[in-house]
């Protein structure tokens, strides 16, 4: 994997221009504010996470006495589990609040919820919340790091990330530049698919979004004003969209969307758009198939395109705790000395 | 900070008579039982956690091998986390149980849940129950610490204990005396309130209570039975509260009284009593603003008072870490080594 | 405590032929699996563990750098805290996943729930859940090792291990051969049954089984087919099984059970089967008493008979910690170097 940085994700930015390496965020709230050179930095830094979980003891002392607040609105395991585990290696202190079961449910604010926790003592405070831009405000108020675990249908930098990095691992010269990668299914109401389209056309892929007209909303103006140089299609008709696809990413369908008059059945969605072996057949012998999971297996995926040897389903829950160790461990070194921060007396 | 402990909270203590500064509470269930010189022994070992609270690595091993039970049987966010904090800050081990998902949904009693907790290991309980009284109870059959972290309507100490070192780190010279402290709300249903009319008084405060005559039953008889030396006002009268106050103090109104009758609406209760900067005109420049929280903002605190430079409610949550690693210390202090209580085999 | 292993639990197995006491097992599904000196090997290994937690600090570095998930379908605390306290004592990493709060209730399958939490870093993997054999079908698809934390009816190995630990404790010698050993109360519900079943009548117990007819069905033909040298009766006679017991285990009663139609009523449970003083004075004087808890004082079991000297309900508590911790470190020396599982990138 030693895909050179080489080409700007956004127009004009100092640092890149410059070549740096040196990362300058404070939070991640999503991937669209990152350049080719951070990407790459996160992809860099990953590798090292990844040797570390190599190792029969996986854990270094980098972030010793930082103390990280997991605080989900949501129900979750993967994501949530998988920050307190990258965490945890890194030899942070993590505390988990879950929103249900918190004071939250008292109806405060969530800005001051935020000011509580870093009262707290948190240092880094990683969240996830129904509303759309919720950890952009967030951000707002909280002094150290705000790191987005899944905001509403706008976005999960975390898990495109993830994507990426699974991504790269797998495709030949570990470059996605004129790969025609797929994103299939619920992509309107899709986190994962808003965050992935910044990155995947970003690294040059040739990115497809594919799914029930109803479910692709908005996508094709978005498509149409498209960035320079990003190449990016929008498609209801599946055939022409997996036709040599090099990477398939099946979405899941929500049950509740069904409710909305969005979707007619799960029945109907699987005999349309669900991801078979038989539907594959068109893609590229190589294809690699993703899903962000949780699976709704013989909805949006067959239960054996799940486990077939070109899925590496698996692989992405086991890079996104490198990618997450990798995060925090960048994000920890832009905020000044966590202590310094505290409110006291 | 550096009051003289000069005066004793409760009338014969031989401890308190001979100086000395030794804690000899084995559980924290109120702060009734506490003397003076326990409160300055309280303030003194706080200061000493907020130095350890300032460093890069906010850690001590008092508390290694001493494992820290947190029951809650209510939501809460900051004094869970609180407790949590604090208990890792000193090395403690720390074992969380919500009610809610524990098999005290089975109708196990509170008293076989407190033997098993103390049979799992536990050398401290840390606990909040709906019910009044229910710690005291715990305290019968636990063989290690009890801390109380709110009990229905009867108290919250470390709650009092934090409020009562936040304003004496804000008040010139560290001292009550003297001082009008205002508590204003809803105070029949506020443990809060309970706690802190002991210790404000016992440090010498003059205490003001104020709010809507229905949410005031009963203390117009706990002041004129009054303590000897403590001032105690009890008035539905806000602006007679306010005036020249020293500090004031909101109370969370919580919206489920409004179906006792209690209230009329939060509308009226925001115009009739709520701490608006309107209304702190007509006390000290230089008050402070305290609130327990969660808050309801336009309810019993308008938001611009909340962020007002005189708040110090953020504070509060910060000192309130370093108030429960002192308690937490103190406690450990006054049983046996833990594991010769441990009933094995 | 100076058992002797001199009889093979089950027929044929070279292991125990050659009278090792190796540990072979990766997981621990159920007790029906272990030989007379795998259970002896738990127990001695037990014994080590209860001397860890004798020590100021009940601390072992064994498994450190191992990561232990607890995934729990069904609300417990003393089974999973004991589970949690016991890795923590060994220094393993613990992640706690409740399936209420977790995206199992997104209706995700247990086996993708399972594969990811290994790719999350998971070795070891402690399930409750409310179907009988889903531990099995989890150990199926981990790579690591699966301990069940209860089974639906099925079965409760840790909850037996250490029932026949407590017992072997308080026996003279040590050993159960021959002991009248009584299970009293629901036990057609009860996972803690049915492994209790397999390990005493292993050891040795003369085993009786006894409640009201319409919770003991099934059994009476197990024990008819029973295997040989074992001894087992099943009766609704709780004279007769009380008299000269050695020892006897009340069930919980699961109020859920009345609308069922299987019991008339508590009261009138507790008027024909609860163990009472009464009851027990026909058992031999130095009967040992014991329930795996949440108790239903005054229905199951009386509270005087609850706290009796000869009841061991909190030891049992006690005994559990150390029986969990010898569990984790046998099965941890059963599977490969962790990290060498994992799947990345």
């Amino acid at each position: 994997m030693t895909t050179q940085v080489d080409r700007p994700v956004v127009a004009s930015d100092a640092e890149q221009a410059a070549g740096s390496a040196r990362w300058a965020h404070r939070h991640l709230l999503d991937v669209d504010g990152l350049t080719r050179a951070d990407i790459d930095l996160v992809m860099r830094t990953t590798d090292e996470m990844h040797e570390v979980l190599g190792r029969p003891i996986p854990k270094v002392p980098a972030l010793r006495g930082t103390s990280v607040t997991i605080l989900f609105y949501e129900a979750s395991t993967r994501t949530r589990v998988s920050f307190e585990v990258a965490a945890k290696n890194l030899s942070a202190d993590v505390v988990n609040i879950a929103a249900s079961t918190s004071s939250v449910t008292k109806g405060e604010s969530l800005v001051d919820t935020v000011r509580t926790i870093e009262a707290l003592g948190a240092d880094m405070l990683v969240m996830r919340h129904a509303v759309s831009g919720a950890p952009y405000l967030a951000a707002e108020v909280f002094g150290g790091s705000v790191l987005n675990g899944g905001d509403g249908w706008h976005g999960h930098p975390t898990q495109a990330l993830l994507d990426l990095y699974t991504l790269r691992g797998r495709l030949p010269g570990g470059s996605l530049e004129g790969r025609k990668v797929v994103i299939l299914g619920d992509v309107l109401h899709s986190r994962v698919a808003r965050s992935n389209i910044w990155t995947l056309t970003a690294m040059g892929a040739d990115l497809w979004l594919c799914g029930p007209t109803t479910l692709l909303r908005g996508f094709e103006a978005w498509a149409a004003r498209g960035a320079a140089g990003r190449r990016f299609t929008v498609t209801a008709d599946v055939g022409a969209a997996l036709r040599d696809a090099d990477a398939v990413m099946a979405l899941r369908i929500q049950r509740e969307r069904m409710a909305g008059g969005l979707l007619p059945s799960l029945r109907e969605y699987a005999a349309r758009y669900g991801l078979t072996r038989e539907r594959l057949r068109a893609a590229s012998p190589e294809v690699i198939v993703l899903h962000p999971g949780p699976m709704n297996e013989g909805v949006e995926i067959a239960p054996d395109v799940a486990v077939d040897p070109r899925s590496v389903i698996t692989a992405q829950v086991a890079n996104g705790v490198a990618v997450r160790m990798a995060l925090l461990y960048l994000l920890a070194g832009t905020h000044h000395d966590a202590a310094s921060r505290r409110e006291l007396s």
